[in-house]
């Protein structure tokens, strides 16, 4: 797998910069380094990494972006803006769809100052230029927040963990025998307590059987809907 | 489009409220509900929402969480833990999927406490749990962090809705509330007929909840159900 560096150019709230490497860590992430932060370190760092100081413990901390990215092979720097520049402008998720292709290279993500993001010649310093899409009228995020969104495609995509959750426990299903005997049942029942007519059914099952197929209904949960028409019976006698 | 409500439980750091509120507007969300917020409105949410404030202005304040989903007609539970429970667990793309499917229908997504999360009770007024893929050694997002991260999958998967075709005619979908006021009905006629113990409800409850969830119940099928119900209990008088 490549390594991959977060870099945070002059961020100036610390509380940020701990927001930044708890994100990180949710996400795997643990390479952060510092260009001329504007406090650092600072208790409100800390307090906002909320578990994830290790990684500000073992922060770089470098005077320039340039000195930042000396070992990286590949440099994605972040921008809000849609800026008429030259270098490819990719998403977060082709990010890292390309990030993960880059094995063995080192890269750095670069995220700019929480006011002005990065000037133009650090932007010119980055191979990819990286957009999260927002909204047009309201596009700056959260520092910590950008950080967030590019780690969770990264994570996604190093498929150290699946995209996909971890599936349910799922019950046997019933059998379409099994559901049929069940709505049966409950037509009966319907019948008995003067809710349905036999004479002009036809809309009402075909109603309740829709919303039973809908329902995908396992072994068990007929046996529990059956169990109720039971004791409906039972006490009707 | 469907309607998208961010529902917080019982936060208890306005910063955090600050912002879920930006992450919100960045993406083009725009209702937000408290549910017994600890501190609100408070001078620090209205510094981290850094000019989503007009989201902190107009947001719902509810006593309960049933209480803010009665309007509702999908609610997603938020749920960083591995739980051993029978409703679908959906990743953070897969819940944009669907709810980008959900067309005119209520949506609403919960995020539980900070320090706790939500409780089982909670968790089952929820017709679907969402889980945030992370390293499984340190997997408490920052609640922020979590909302930008749902907020960040609807926004990219609602460009991609636009172009759908619009689904055929389908029945109003029930709300929470309607369905909630079944799910009692239910259970008043279930003790009635002595299928269940009210000493040791709960599993049984659940399960049905459960399963009424998944099958997604318009009205008018609350409508057939309950008068089912309704025809139940007079017979037996």
């Amino acid at each position: 797998m490549s390594e991959i560096t977060i870099i945070l150019v002059e961020p100036s709230h610390p509380g940020n910069i701990g927001g930044v490497a708890r994100a990180m860590k949710n996400m795997g992430l643990s390479a952060l380094t510092l260009v001329s932060p504007l406090r650092f370190p600072d208790m409100e760092a800390t307090i906002r990494a909320s578990g994830a100081d290790d990684l500000l413990e073992k922060a770089r901390i470098v005077p320039t972006l340039s000195a930042a990215i000396t070992e990286s092979h590949v440099v994605f720097g972040t921008s809000a803006r849609d800026r008429r520049v030259a270098q490819p402008v990719l998403s977060p998720r082709e990010t890292a769809d390309k990030i993960s292709l880059e094995e063995g290279k080192n890269c750095a993500i670069v995220f700019g100052r929480e006011s002005s993001g990065l000037t133009n010649e650090e932007l010119a310093l980055c191979h990819y230029h990286v957009h999260i899409p927002t909204v047009s009228d309201f596009s700056s995020l959260n520092l910590a927040a950008a950080v967030q969104v590019i780690a969770y495609e990264l994570f996604i995509s190093s498929g150290v963990f699946s995209e996909r959750a971890i599936p349910e426990d799922v019950e046997s299903p019933a059998t379409a025998g099994e559901l049929n005997g069940f709505i049966e049942n409950l037509r009966n029942i319907m019948i008995d307590v003067e809710f349905l007519n036999p004479k002009q059914p036809k809309k009402l099952m075909q109603r309740l059987q829709r919303l039973f197929h809908r329902a995908e209904l396992s072994t068990t949960e007929i046996h529990i809907l059956r169990g109720f028409l039971s004791a409906v019976a039972k006490k009707m006698k």
